[in-house]
Formats: C-alpha cells, structure tokens, sequence
C-alpha cells in the first residue's frame, strides 16, 4: 500500500500592529538619514511587525495570539472546524514560555483538545520540521487533518532603549532584519483535487565540527547569573557564505530526488534572511524561470512564520500542474530545509 | 502493507555529579532538621543530582552533555555507529539554548550528521511525544534506526542562594522535587527478537479551559523587563487532584485499546512527580499485579528523563511475552502520555 499523499488545504499568517518602516525605526532610535540609507541599501529590508509597542515598551500580543489567529483564518479558509483537527505541531524558536508548550495553548484558544500536540524547538528550518511531523503523522494512516503552525516573537529579544549609535554592525542589524509574525496551514490525507501534494521534504543537520552561526540564549527565573551574557550572537560572514551555497545544495537534491528539471518549478519560496541576502541566494540557485515568492522586504525575517507567508501567497495562484519550490537554511547550527509541491 | 513495526533495542541515562540528598540540601540551605522531616514524609524524595554545584554556584555539566553521554552508552549497547542513526529527536523542557536546538549540539558531539534532526518542546510528555515521533518517522519506511533523547536541567531554574526559609512551601517544594538528568534509547524497524516493539503510544491534550497546572517562563536578551515576573508557578492542589484521575483514564485507554487485561501487565513505568505522589498513583491505578519501576525516590523528577531512567531498568529484565505499561502526565497544559511495550 502507497502511503496516503498529503495535501495542503490552505495557508494563512497574522502580523502585529502596523508596519514599521525604515524611517519609523531612525526616528525611534534616534538614528539618521544616512543609517536609515544603510539599512536601505545594506540589509534590503524596508519594514517589520514588531508585538512590542516601541512607544509603551509593551508587547501587545504574544506568539499564542498571533498563531490563533493565523490558524483560525486557516481553519476557516479549509473549511475544517477545530473538532476535525486530529493533531496540531508548531515550530518556533520563540515560545511565550517554556511550559506549557505554546501550541496547547493555541489549541486551548481554538477549541481543539483531545489530540496530540508538538512543538519543534527550531529557528528557520521549524516550519518545515513542523510541516514534516505533521505529514509524517497523517501518513502513518491514524490522523486525517493536522494544523500545522510556525511563528516567532522576535520582540522577545527586542531593547526599546538600545542606543543604536554605540552598537557595532553585527548586533545593530538584528534591530532591522527580524520581524514578528505567524503563520499555519490545514494538511489533510482527503482527496482535495486542485490543491498540492507535498512530494517531498528535506530536514537534514549538516553541522559537524561546525560552530554555529547563530546563538540565541535564554534565562531562567533564578540563573540570573547568566542575565549578563551575550545573548544573541550571529556569524554573518559565515552566514552570508554558507547560506547560498547550502541553498542550492538543498533545490539540487529536492529536484534530483524527483526527476524534476529547474525549468520544471514554477514557483520559488527561498530562504527570507533579508531583501539583499534573499537576491544573492535566487542569483545562485539556476532556477531562474521560477515566479519567486519573497515578502522578506516588506515583513523582515519572520523566522518559522516565513514559510506559511508564501504559502498564503502562492496557494491561490496555483493551478493543476504548477510545482512549488520551498528552501530554508537555518544557520544556528546549519540546517537544510526544503519542501516540493505539485497541484494535482 | 502493515508498518513496520518499531522496537527499543537499549536505553540508558546519564546523571550530573554525586547524589545529593535531604540532609545535604538542608545543611546547604541551613534548614534543619524538621526541615529534612518535612521533605522526608510530604515529598518522599530522598535524593537529586543537580548540575549546579551548590558551592562554587557554577554549572558542571548542560544539557547536551548529560545527553550526549546517556546516548553514547545507549548506541554502544545496540551496537550502533553514529552512521547507522537515521534521525534523532529530543524531548525538554529546559533546552540549553533557544538555538541552536540542543538536539544538534548533541548530534554533534556523536558525531551524527547529514540525518533529521527534532527536539520537542515539553515538560513531563516530552519523552513520550519524542518517542513518538521516532516511531512514526521510522513507520513511515524512510529510515531504520533512531536515537530518541530526553533529558532535563532543572538547575536552570535553581539559586543556590535562595532564602528557603523565606519561601512558601510551594515554592519551597520545587528545590526538593527536581533533579537534572538525560536519557537515551535506540529504536529501530529491523528485526530484532528479544527486543520489546511499541505496541502502542498515546499522546493527547486534555486542557481546553483548564489554567496550566505549571508554568515556566523564560527571559530573553533584551527583556529583562519582564526578568522580575514570578518564573515558575505550580498549582499543587490541582496536580494532587488530577494526575492520579488521569494516570488511570491513560492506563485504562492503552489497556482498551490493545485488548490487555490489567492483569497482562508486567511492568508498570507510572509518573514519576515526587516518592509520595507516585505511591498515590500507583495505588490508584489498578494494576497491583505488574511490578513497579519508580526511580523517583532516589534521583527525583527529572522531567522528560525519567521514562529512559524507567526503562533502563526494565529493559534487562525483560522476558519474551512480557508486557510494559508507561504513563506520564504533564501538568502544565494537562497533557496525557504513555506508552505498551511488548517483547517479542
């Protein structure tokens, strides 16, 4: 017996508050015309939702509201009530808390209990481990529907009182590139003509011997002893040679693996580091007749949100025989991730 | 087709420096003796391992290295090289990091690479749901061999230069309660007599409306704003009411579902939450019969740890035929686990 094919019914995504652009962001902080040109010309990024209200120093909602109400929108955009969800996954690097897990209390906010639930611990490959334990499951024949959730609160990690101008370049961009947001989709085994199959999916470490190229820590109710410790390290130089590189390694093997042609993707979702990273990454990874779907620009690095905001906007696009490309890099400690679709 | 089925070819565990018992922990905190009575008869939990030495304030060993140890004895007792792993997934509630995710770090240090890798972000289920989706990932015929992971710091969360005698007991509670430690079991779809398959695993939330019976937070970088908000927060009487009804609506639901009588269970691997609420599980459970697995009087709540502690205790004692019950109840969002393990 094939296992069951699994379909993605829809996709839709929530942001906090209005966007906040490049000159909001200056202003904030007190910076100039010419950071804000840098940020422009440098990192590509024009805006980002952020929960914290910079004004208030408040978060306005939390990773549990922003998931709710993405998932509600794509329960209702599936047609399928909380009472068929048979299993709910989330990936985040960011949980409101530690316990209870975020995704039982989305489920709590939905109405969804009695199912299993799971929360992959992951940066930018989470959505597509979530998206690949919740395939897994339905295919083990025991689930039909599953809600599959990715988002991050980067506010988290947000100083509202930073002084930009005494921050070196590394730890001043992590005020520009990230952004907050979340994002699910509704999987299912039923037949679903005109949506896509999930032909396949890549989650594969690649990080042996290699020091990460990405550090978030994190501080409990009484280490404080730790509180003075950097907390947030990127490797951009790393970063920035290994992550086009592992792109395409990553498109090569998806492609390979099913006989399909780079000519044969109409639809691209590549990893969304920022407008500039995002460029050279397309640049190199010889797909170039793919329509390529990248909000990075407009909503910043939203982490695990990311994949499901191209979902939402490739999902109504797609006709019978349209075939989607999604890779993602997660460099904390050099994750490959990756899906291929094909309306059917 | 029937799936493959999934066997647990070892499982061992790894613990942080020497016991440290009741009488240690009061001369350390200076309480005294009716202190150490207290714990005695209202926890029942006569000793912990903790990575924080209480002297020096420092922490011996993280999470990834209890880990990485409890895997490597587990690997080398089913006689398996870090090529032969085809995925590794990890259950905690206390990452070492947010990113990267622990489990990598611990592949790493194995030497594993270029496979899946998850951790699950959970308290007491987090053994279970990794368990899980091991199992399922091999079922689904794309991989053969698993290394499953679940372990603890609690010392995250411990100030060795707290003020006992100024806390309530329910906070109180919580420097007697946990231990830190990691375990690690081998699961594979090749043939192997002798070994017990998983005849079956639950994994379900019960909690919609229902406040979290415990509550971890975690502080971030740049939010030290909220660095003063009560971080762990357990509801005891909701605990001491719930978790043994749950236990046996867990057990009952396994046993009906496989057709077992209670009295076909050989093995009972019950929550392990402190030595005097274990007995009042057991007891309720109405499986008399099926010899006890409880190391919790003697290492302490070690969280997503203690089902590979149970196990690898159970392991060599098995028999074919023999038949193995596993129940966990995580308290914070009221989540039910557990597992049937039969040798065959």
């Amino acid at each position: 017996m094939e296992a069951s094919e699994v379909h993605i019914l829809s996709a839709r995504t929530a942001l906090p508050g209005e966007p906040l652009d490049n000159a909001a962001l200056a202003r904030h902080f007190g910076m100039d015309e010419l950071w804000e040109q840098w940020v422009d010309a440098f990192v590509g990024t024009r805006a980002r939702h952020l929960s914290v209200d910079l004004g208030t120093r408040r978060l306005r909602s939390t990773l549990a509201d922003l998931s709710a109400e993405a998932a509600a929108k794509a329960l209702a955009d599936a047609g399928v009530g909380p009472a068929d969800v048979d299993l709910v996954v989330l990936g985040t690097a960011t949980p409101d808390q530690l316990m209870p897990a975020t995704v039982n209390v989305v489920a709590d906010r939905l109405g969804i209990d009695g199912v299993p639930t799971y929360q992959l611990q992951s940066g930018c490959a989470g959505a597509f481990q979530a998206l690949e334990v919740g395939r897994q499951m339905l295919r083990s024949g025991e689930y039909r529907t599953a809600l599959v959730i990715g988002g991050e609160l980067c506010s988290r990690h947000y100083d509202p009182d930073a002084d930009l101008a005494r921050l070196d370049s590394a730890e001043l961009v992590n005020f520009v590139l990230f952004g907050d947001g979340a994002g699910a989709a509704v999987l299912t085994t039923r037949p679903a003509p005109g949506t896509p199959v999930v032909r396949r999916m890549l989650n594969r470490l690649t990080g042996l011997n290699r020091v990460p190229g990405q550090i978030v820590e994190w501080t409990g109710a009484l280490d404080r002893r730790f509180a003075d410790r950097s907390h947030i390290k990127e490797d951009y130089k790393a970063i920035e040679a290994s992550v086009p590189v592992m792109s395409r390694e990553i498109a090569d093997e998806l492609l390979d693996g099913l006989g399909w042609a780079p000519t044969d993707v109409d639809y691209l979702l590549p990893p969304q580091l920022s407008g500039r990273m995002t460029r050279r990454i397309v640049d190199g990874l010889g797909i170039p007749a793919a329509e390529e779907v990248s909000p990075v620009a407009a909503i910043a690095n939203t982490g695990n949100a990311m994949p499901f905001f191209q979902l939402e906007e490739v999902l109504p696009q797609l006709a019978v025989g349209d075939r989607v490309l999604g890779v993602s890099v997660e460099s904390s400690k050099w994750l490959k991730a990756g899906f291929a679709l094909e309306t059917v």
